[in-house]
């Protein structure tokens, strides 16, 4: 099983950037695992909201397969606490699944014929917070998911 | 009403010491908001985790006065959206306290004299993350919150 983390747009802020990177690496010490910022073409970038969103949904539609094991990062889906998301993290491991995507939204979130297709939905915090921060959070907790699952003394509780 | 973030303990990573920074500066144009990490000395710096806790809770005491609201970042605290977090800020801005200080922990979270003396606890999350990871989050939230009470174009509904 590969882990892959696709995000929506391009992270615009270079700290951001310096550490996705480092937990990427971090991560990959662990299991198969890979990073991918989508990015529409220059034609498609619109200002028009709805626009864009469809968009970006096209192009997410565009590179998923049938096969792939997909849960959104959204506000509104589950929440777990850290040793529950190693769990759940174990469990895609173990599974039959070839690959497992998880999709962090852009700016405005997914359009609905993502909502509607991907209905497995994962939340980090009640809390909104930038579309490209997010990337940021969720890697670390893949990372912290690996130490937690290799019994490593990273996360204290 | 001036609102501080106390952090217990330095921030490890540049890149995140970049973000906090960014976002201290962009909160400043709202509000009286001051930073800052509290440090043990060298004498008081222990390898025993539980000796510590308590130096750090004796570094918070000593700082804190009487007429401090004081609000710990907790995992078991209260957890809000970003719009009742900002309500919540808006409370404390328009109270007749001098000072709220929001106080992060270290490593290992609070000694137990801290948790007892400040029984208001808030959760940006019910995963763990690094303890100066969670300063990036909060004072991007306080930020959000600002723009959220200001009708500004930040946060998209």
């Amino acid at each position: 099983m590969k882990l892959e983390v696709w995000a929506i747009g391009k992270t615009s802020e270079a700290y951001l950037s310096e550490g996705i990177r480092a937990y990427q690496q971090k991560i990959s010490h662990f299991i198969p695992f890979g990073y991918q910022e989508l990015q529409e073409s220059r034609q498609q970038k619109s200002a028009d909201r709805s626009k864009t969103m469809k968009n970006q949904a096209d192009l997410v539609h565009s590179r998923l397969t049938p096969e792939d094991h997909v849960v959104l990062l959204d506000e509104k889906g589950k929440q777990l606490n850290s040793v529950q998301f190693a769990r759940y993290l174990n469990g895609f491991l173990i599974s039959s699944h070839k690959r497992v995507v998880f999709l962090t939204g852009g700016a405005y979130g997914f359009h609905e014929s993502v909502h509607n297709k991907y209905p497995e939905k994962l939340s980090l915090s009640s809390l909104t917070f930038p579309h490209d921060m997010v990337r940021l959070f969720l890697l670390e907790q893949i990372y912290r998911g690996c130490t937690i699952l290799k019994n490593q003394p990273y996360h204290h509780i």
